[in-house]
């Protein structure tokens, strides 16, 4: 399909459109175009997530892989040629997986010894240097452990063991179902009184890879929690099954530190006319300690650096500043995202609109949105025109709903908050996984991306809200 | 989003609808969402696959592997408790690959002998058992070369290198618009007196695997053609532009052979109303000679044998019959599609629908359609009505073309063709390569096309034409 062809529809959709805003249409099929073109025939992203894969590597916010992924980040930003490049310093939690991970069932009746795949989930306890023992009670939703008796708890292994849900389309639909069984389970457990957890890993993908994330435990309540994998999952409930007297060894070296400084890093392009009207755009910097980070989130930060970039290469001045934001601890804190917006507020930048990357870095499905119900329903009516131009790069949807964990507290500063939908079937196979790795990002997908958020902002920056 | 919410939605959409035409949308809705619950938790399409991938493998047609592949699709659509299953006898053209396909580069001043990532393409002609020796003329074009003098060309290895355009959103665009360089190219350098040919692998990806697929021929005038890895074509023709003597070494023991017989595999359900009125869905059952035919296409065989077999599982009794076609000899001759459209109109059978998945197993994005003018706009009225049921599953498009090889003889007897068209990113990264391999394939992308194919013939089914 031409462009001009693609203009043409557009028109026989409204025929009752002004003169001045075919022209506007026009030029806006045009320069979407020009986009795309630019991005999948010259883009940078793809070159700069196998850098920050394979040379940077895993990179929690505190570590050093941390630093380095800042240092490099900031030092591409410069090369762009942006404005400005600055680091935001913010405190963090630091918690260190260590080198042991060891799981395995014993004294079953039903089988001898066996290994069970396992990591620590983020903020979990280590076991004593000699692990421990104990019996596995298995529980196959939250209300479930939350009704069982302190009794029934106290001192066993809490077997956290809720499958997502393969027929929901959305496999973030069924992440957030099944996600409190890990952010939440092991602490309900600790409460009655749990000596460790172990959480069947948030995954539909049927290998025995386990995945970490965070857990989050009332201070002073820690236990020692595991992700499993979803076969040893399997194994473990069919053992327990057959003889609830099983138990298993746990053993992990795990710890947490004190608290670290890092950097959200920003680079900005100053605008030509409206200068203190700000469109942010970023990902998360940090990325969990197992893989590379490259869906989660290396494909975000490098998407939001190739926006400057090809307004740079392509000399378009925008009329509003476009800031770039790679945002620190989004994994395990989300305090990159709070001080950012707490220092937009203190300093008293307006914001119109922020852009967040954080769901992998697969072909483009659409945008989510969200904003203060007073300014909603104008943003969407205006973004729904936006879209149309998207469609025929693959950007068929907007719904509203939450639009990215860092961008989520600029909310409340009336700021319009848009996030990148990618196809979600993928994901889950990676996330938060040793196979987090740049060989399962695509390059085309990447850059499908990349543009899509480029014309996006293109278009909020020439039209406002 | 729930079921009922979609329901609602629709209605919304279209708020004069009569209420017979509400119960039946609200009944839609509630088939369609139980058609992908069940294909997303017990379908049986991926465990084909990879049977067909691991144990059968790659299945030219005429080729031992090929006769397994009409075994175990047979036995499969047995096993599913079909009405019929039968085989449809198709002769047809066969060429093997043989065990050499080395191609090097000697004599050139800029460097010594380098080896070049090729592989022989479908129906050419072997060299001489010692190989070949010749200069080498680069060409960017068809028109290029056949604007070549003869003289240019005689006695020389034609290099036809045009690359893929990136900016094409839809990789098959891209592949469509370069696809003559292998189809055509071989032939009209054959006829200018060339000795072979060389042509750059239909890909986007940038690693040096060889992609092969079918070269036509005037009958007589076979000459030696391969296909090169990307990285090989890219240091070939740099090597060309510094010193234009350079000479390649071309050595291929591929070979034609007689006609082979085999067979379209067939099974239906019969309608419960209209038995007499087919719809008919399948993909092509033979590969190419590399890799497994994963994408290319285990993925449309397996998915058509899914909807058999879904309506099966499900208990719904469908009115017309439903009949999966698995298409013997696409890849290099068609001969089963045409077969099958003879003998449909010589037995004087009416297909209303037909229905080909061949554009790989990734996640969909819609539907194509294809019909005499006289038919197709009421067809693609309704079409679009389904599609809006279907889109919250991914199947955003529905667009007017070609629909498939396979069932393209079938269009002349009045018949509704649709082609499933999911994402096309990656597709050209495995096409016809070692690398359209069952790990490659991914289960809920495969899925949701099984599920998208079965209830756009479950709606079909239910209204006619």
């Amino acid at each position: 399909m031409t462009r001009f062809y693609l203009f043409l529809l557009l028109l026989a959709l409204c025929p009752m459109e002004s003169a001045f805003s075919q022209d506007n249409e026009r030029e806006d099929v045009e320069k979407v175009g020009d986009i795309f073109d630019f991005v999948l025939s010259q883009g940078s992203s793809y070159e700069w997530l196998r850098y920050l894969c394979k040379n940077v590597g895993h990179r929690i916010a505190g570590s050093p892989g941390g630093a380095a992924a800042v240092e490099y980040c900031k030092q591409m930003l410069d090369s762009i040629g942006c404005d400005k490049v600055w680091l935001q310093e913010v405190k963090v939690p630091y918690w260190r997986r260590g080198n042991v991970a060891e799981c395995k069932i014993i004294n079953s009746a039903v089988v001898g010894s066996t290994p069970l795949q396992v990591c620590a989930l983020g903020f979990s306890a280590p076991t004593p240097s000699t692990g421990i023992s104990a019996k596995v009670i298995e529980v196959n939703s939250i209300s479930e452990l939350e009704k069982m008796s302190d009794f029934k708890v106290k001192g066993k292994i809490v077997f956290l063991n809720k499958p997502m849900d393969p027929t929901k389309i959305s496999t973030f639909s069924a992440y957030g179902e099944a996600g409190a069984m890990r952010t939440m389970g092991p602490n309900i457990a600790a409460k009655k009184g749990a000596l460790g957890a172990i959480v069947r890993s948030l995954t539909l993908k049927a290998d025995d890879v386990p995945h970490s994330g965070v857990t989050i435990f009332d201070s002073g309540n820690e236990i020692p929690a595991v992700g499993i994998g979803i076969q040893s999952a399997n194994n473990l409930s069919e053992i327990l099954a057959k003889d609830p007297n099983t138990k298993v060894f746990l053993q992990l070296d795990c710890k947490k530190y004190p608290d670290q400084i890092t950097y959200n890093v920003i680079g900005e392009i100053k605008g030509s006319e409206f200068p203190n009207e700000i469109i942010a755009v970023g990902g998360h910097i940090d990325s969990w300690d197992l893989g590379e980070g490259a869906h989660d989130d290396g494909a975000g930060c490098v998407q939001s650096m190739e926006v400057l970039r090809t307004f740079k290469k392509m000399g378009y001045k925008p009329k509003r500043t476009i800031r770039c934001v790679l945002f620190a601890n989004e994994e395990n804190g989300l305090r990159g995202g709070t001080k950012y917006a707490d220092e937009a507020k203190s300093k008293n930048e307006k914001h119109i609109a922020a852009i967040e990357s954080d769901g992998g870095g697969h072909s483009p499905r659409g945008f989510s949105m969200d904003a203060n119900t007073d300014i909603l329903s104008n943003a969407y009516k205006k973004t729904q025109k936006y879209r149309e131009i998207l469609a025929p790069y693959g950007f068929y949807e907007l719904v509203t709903g939450g639009s990215g964990a860092d961008i989520g507290p600029l909310k409340s500063q009336n700021v319009v908050l848009y996030g990148y939908r990618p196809d979600s079937q993928r994901y889950f196979d990676y996330h938060h996984t040793v196979n987090d790795t740049f060989e399962n990002v695509h390059k085309r997908e990447l850059e499908l991306g990349a543009a899509g958020i480029s014309s996006l902002i293109y278009l909020i920056d020439k039209y406002g809200f």
